[in-house]
Order: structure tokens, then C-alpha cells, then sequence
């Protein structure tokens, strides 16, 4: 591999990073060993070109005339994911959505660690939820002093979202997982805020839907 | 409005719909009348000439010298995306993510009524959630017989997701959300799958925070 990361990478690459690392790991788990930019991306509904010319911005991979060996390739995109990283997670919010993400997202596969969870709910505060501990928000900002949180997975209520985050903010959080459906905003670059916009999704569905 | 819609309209190009819409109903909100390709633009992070071609896909929106009216496109795109249609849809599986989208997705808002939600667990049998009544699955196929059902939301376990799906689309099933993280599949393609993926987003926020 041949490390190269160009600067100014478009919004549309980096959001085409996971999807490579997905269809790769499916590759792997059906024993593809190597694979052309032309499967690949006839597998993604991307073009050939697209695939080299997103890949030149992180460096050289694949070989002329051989393609890319997938297994390499994946641990490639992985690492620029940052999938080796040991990310540490805590979650802020602990209804069904936080459950539902608790109990079934695979967390580790994505080299997070979630590490505690915070609700204002007395019957939660002290539980374990799959492993997770929930405290209570009183003990936010000592828990945040003490450990390393490089992401909070935003789930409280949309009226409190805003505030929760600049506190966040000022507590030295720089990764937002934004389920509140509020755009979130801070005055630092360096924040970054993630939003999960389910109605985007069903938008394009209803359109695809009439449009068929 | 000169509604003169493309063929081939890329994917790329639909995803963004959502967006605008997003967009303009915040500026519709905050009160503001007008806006130039350039401002709005700005807002989204995408080039006017951009935004320009996006739109030329479908006609004509806007006039020279005077920008958008916001309203008036906010209308038109949302008529694009069927958001007046009166779509209709059904949950199947109402474990922690159907109760948290039952419970707080504002489905009206994207133009869907959800009629009915199913799941296979005794205790929610014949409860309401948020006004939406839970029916056993063996009520389902009947359910589709009886009423117009645009969407299925999939959030039934993975284990289980691509033989629900198959049965729902030989119950004539064309559209659907799916939460279960697997690709479903089907060998027609008037049936549509709006995939939420998880994974693709934090992932996403993992480079982001590495590289910022």
C-alpha cells in the first residue's frame, strides 16, 4: 500500500468509503479473493473509473491487469475508516432508540467501544443494557473527565438536543451521533456531528416508489 | 412550474431531494421568502451550478435575477418526492426500533399513514401503539388483500428479513424501508428497498473525527 491521502477529499468519497468496506467484507465472507474495479463496481451501481478515482486520493491499491485483492483492500479502507482505532462511544439517551441500538448494532465490528450509557430515567440508572452501564447524567461530566470519549450517540429528546450538545462541547466532545433530527450546530470546526436523517431515507423511497 | 421530468435521473440527483426540502422547510419556517441558487447553496454545502442541473432535471424552478421563491419550491419539490400522495404503510416487527419510530417518526409529515403495525409476540397483539393497532402475523396477508399498502418498514430480526421479504413481495409488495442491515434482494425491479445503514454512517463519523 502506498499511503498517499490527498487533501480536500470530497463529501461524496468519504460517503462512499463505507459502502466499499461493506461490499468488501460481504466479498470476503463469500472467499472472493481478488476482485476488478469493473465487478466491484458493477456489484455497487458505481463505475469503474469512480472506484480508481476514489481510491487515488488515499494512494495506489490493486494491480493493472490483476484487480484488487479484497481481503488487502478491505483492512486498507478499514484503516483509513479508522476501523483499527479502538474508538471509545458513550450514549446520551437511553429510549427505545438507544435500546434498540444497545442491544442490536454491532458496535465492535465498527471498532467502537461503548463504554457507558447516561439517562435521566431512575429505573434505568444503575442497569446494565448488553453489557453497557447506565448512569445518571449527574455523572456526565466526571465521567467524561476521566475517560476517553471520542463519540456520543445523541438519542435524548429534539428539545433538549441543541443544549445537551454545546454542554458536550464545552466538556471537549468532538463526535456527534445525531439521532435528534435537530441540524446541530457549533461554532468549532473540529466538531463534527454525524446525523442519522431517517426521513431523507423514506423521501427517496417514496420517490423511487412513484418513479419506478 | 414546467414539470418536464428526465428519464435516467441519477441517484445522486434523488438523493439530494430530500435534502432541499429539509432545507427549504427550515428556511419556510424561518420566515424567509426567497433565496438565490448561491445562498442556498451555501446552506448545503453544494455549488449553485449544482443545485441549478439538480433541478433542471424536473423543469423549471426559479427566475433569473430573482432566485427561488422558498415556498413555491418547497411545494414543488415535495411534489416530486410524493409527499402529497397519500402513501400508505405497515410496520412488520415492533421490537425497540419499531416502537421508537411508532412512537416518534413523524410519518404524516413525509406524506405516509401508518394503518398497521404486525409482530409475532403476544403481549403487543391487539395493543395500540401511538394510535397504530399491532395485529398478529397471521393477520398479514389478509391485511395487504384488504388495503393499498405502498410501503412495508422491515424491522423484523436479520435472521428472518429476506423470507419476509420474499413472501411480502409475492403479496405484491413494491416498496420497502428496511432496518434489518441485510441486503435484501428480489428478482424484480419494479420493488424497491430503501436500506438505512447504520454502519455506513458511524463509520463515516470515525473518519471524520480521525481527520478533521
Amino acid at each position: 500500500m502506498n499511503f498517499l491521502k490527498k487533501d480536500n477529499i470530497s463529501d461524496a468519497v468519504i460517503r462512499r468509503l463505507p459502502r466499499y468496506y461493506r461490499q468488501l467484507t460481504d466479498l470476503c465472507n463469500q472467499g472472493i479473493v481478488r476482485i476488478s474495479s469493473q465487478s466491484l463496481g458493477q456489484e455497487m451501481g458505481i463505475t469503474a473509473s469512480q472506484i480508481r478515482q476514489d481510491f487515488s486520493c488515499f494512494g495506489e491499491f490493486g494491480q493493472q491487469g490483476y484487480g484488487y485483492h479484497v481481503e488487502e483492500l478491505r483492512r486498507e479502507i478499514g484503516q483509513i475508516l479508522g476501523v483499527d482505532k479502538d474508538h471509545h462511544l458513550i450514549m446520551i439517551g437511553v429510549g427505545n432508540l438507544g435500546h434498540a441500538l444497545l442491544q442490536n448494532f454491532p458496535f465492535a465490528q465498527t471498532g467502537f467501544t461503548v463504554d457507558a450509557a447516561f439517562d435521566v430515567a431512575p429505573n434505568l440508572i444503575g442497569t446494565m443494557i448488553n453489557n453497557v452501564p447506565v448512569y445518571a447524567m449527574a455523572d456526565l461530566a466526571g465521567f467524561i473527565r476521566e475517560h476517553k470519549v471520542d463519540v456520543v450517540v445523541l438519542t435524548v429528546p429534539q428539545s433538549v438536543a441543541q443544549d445537551m450538545a454545546t454542554s458536550l462541547i464545552e466538556m471537549g466532545i468532538k463526535g456527534f451521533w445525531n439521532f435528534t433530527n435537530v441540524e446541530l450546530a457549533s461554532e468549532f470546526p473540529e466538531v463534527k456531528f454525524e446525523n442519522i436523517h431517517f426521513a431523507d431515507s423514506l423521501l427517496t423511497l417514496s420517490y423511487r416508489v412513484e418513479n419506478p
